[in-house]
């Protein structure tokens, strides 16, 4: 738990999705399978602020982000979402498409990596919820589909624009973006797209495992590598060479560290504290 | 058309490039086949000339670049430009240089999205122009060579050492830059250079039905998304997220995604207006 | 030889590599083939000095980096680096970091290309030596592993989080840094992260054959490529297109560029002088 706790108090119940935690390890799960996971203002909202709380709290160390049923997320939900945004003004679609995107920073800047469980649809918000994720496993039914521009809008929601030339270049980026057709597993494995193509049915159980490990290795130094890799894509080299610098003389005094110095010189595995 | 016309007149007559215009797609040829479509003076100055005109009138909504004859374009004429510019002085120099490198700010700048249909040779500043494009429509004749080097002068020509690593990445981008060797469609393939391989001879027809489609979709919407592609690459991750929410929401107050909507409720399909 | 000569005398003898200069090719073998060449404290000064002073020379136009023995680099001494660092104060860590942050950006940034001949494994600190180079020429034998995490630090050492990303996605980069596990050759070639696969045993004579020909080619040229690829990852496209066009009127005022064009038209191959 981190020493900085202030007033703030935790949400007793996410009426928006599922979560469980078990010895460091969130599991989120969009849970409104009739609907293959559509995302309404509700579970957007509890995305960011449920992010935000465990950011705060420092009690987890890895998260995992599945769907329950046939998919992953199919997206904003086109009664609930689109239909809804057809009435609002302009400082309220300011504010929904800004919540959005908080949802991707808080992935992208959360102390703790992502693990993404990929099955199904991964449809607009959906596969830009995956592609915040640092780690993408799938199914071989896995099927990613940044359709914004099928209902009129920008293919850039989300922080797509920025996200997507950066995992599988700008050639892919422009032709899923544009054009919203689906990127099965198979060729999202060959441009890069996710990180491990399982067996069918794998992915909860690999995302599992892999989130396992990591909130059970050195979990400050897993943390640090997200927080570099998500900053230095901002940065010039040397900044960036000089902030590595200053992150590893300060992990070096860490616990971790010396463990597995101690752990390597007595032929031993190293009980990682995750500090 | 746009309403912001002012004074300007509009070019009667392209004399270094063909160019046709039907129902919001422009078809820009290189039209030189007995010299491989070798560039003049005079082709990137229309090139430049055309896409700032193409931009300001707004009556184009998608793009094909192609070249007539054996290949797509072979590059900067040895006699008419290599030639002359060492006659230049170096304010001359700067000039010309500068003209290649607005060719392609303003493929990546222009308002609608640039579908580069290749066959045979596209080397030097052809393979560049391809680069600057959307997508990269390849048939199986497709050779790209960034034959810079091989002419005593430097790899990054008109923009290619900032697009062709974010395209394929730093690895291959220095290799191609660097040694100048012809990638074939295979391998342009593997690598993301390309959008899609054709069937030999296919991709002037592939690139056209790709523009007739973008022209006749949600045209704004792809606009945009191609605005946000080029503008995101060179912005950090939260201003993208706070320029995609501003984006999302002026798109929503558009007439294609409540046409999206309208269509989807009725169950018909959509009728785009690009605005 | 640069005209800018100090003070500064030559390093007579490097300790802690074994260095080797023939007509403009440096080769630089780290040499401690019984600790499969793990970096010590010396061997990190070492490099940063040499690269510094061959950058200043200006007598070097290419550089082959390889390993003596039976692999490339297995990265920092465990002993003699991790256990060193252990009772280390904070100025004495960051001054640590900081130089081998110092010789990443030297080989980034030093005037002529860097070709690193990999074969068997390359792993921390030596792993983000070839990742630093242009060119990563590997045989079969060839594995990469930041394995930084696995000792408790950060996957963000000596520039690797910014570097990464942009050889082989961000995706991928997520995967290797976060998790330390090792790359085969086959993978490093899909991915991105190898320039070449060779046969067994091939990388030293493919690598020292590259340099020949970079060092006998255009050499200014290359030296510029190089530049510009470094400064445009960091560089928006306008002014990248500005820097190529200056850079472009600069080097057709070069004797190179001339000798192409004479060397073209008497239809004999240029004799290139590397300005």
């Amino acid at each position: 738990m981190s020493p900085f706790a202030g007033s703030a108090s935790r949400t007793e119940r996410w009426r928006h999705l599922r979560l469980t935690l078990e010895e460091g390890v969130a599991t989120v799960t969009l849970d409104r399978p009739a609907k293959l996971n559509a995302l309404t203002f509700g579970a957007y909202a509890d995305l960011r602020d449920l992010l935000a709380e465990l950011s705060r709290e420092r009690s987890v160390r890895a998260l995992v982000l599945g769907g329950e049923g046939r998919g992953f997320c199919s997206g904003g939900d086109v009664d609930e979402i689109i239909g809804a945004t057809l009435a609002m003004d302009t400082a309220e679609l300011l504010d929904f498409n800004r919540m959005t995107g908080q949802v991707v920073r808080a992935l992208r800047e959360c102390p703790f990596p992502v693990v993404a469980a990929v099955h199904g649809v991964a449809a607009g918000a959906g596969a830009v919820l995956a592609l915040a994720a640092d780690f993408r496993i799938a199914d071989p039914t896995a099927r990613f589909a940044f359709l914004f521009t099928r209902v009129g809008l920008s293919g850039g929601d989300m922080g797509a624009a920025y996200l997507l030339p950066r995992v599988v270049g700008l050639g892919h980026a422009t032709r899923l973006l544009m054009l919203g057709e689906p990127v099965r597993a198979a060729e999202a494995e060959r441009i890069g797209l996710i990180s491990e193509l399982t067996e069918d049915g794998g992915a909860p159980a690999r995302a599992a495992t892999l989130a396992r490990r990591l909130a059970d290795g050195p979990a400050l130094a897993h943390a640090q590598t997200k927080a570099l890799l998500t900053a230095e894509l901002d940065m010039p080299l040397a900044a960036s060479v000089e902030l590595d610098a200053s992150t590893q003389a300060l992990l070096m005094n860490g616990e971790d560290y010396a463990e597995f110095h101690a752990a390597f010189t007595a032929k031993r595995p190293p009980k990682w504290r995750g500090r």
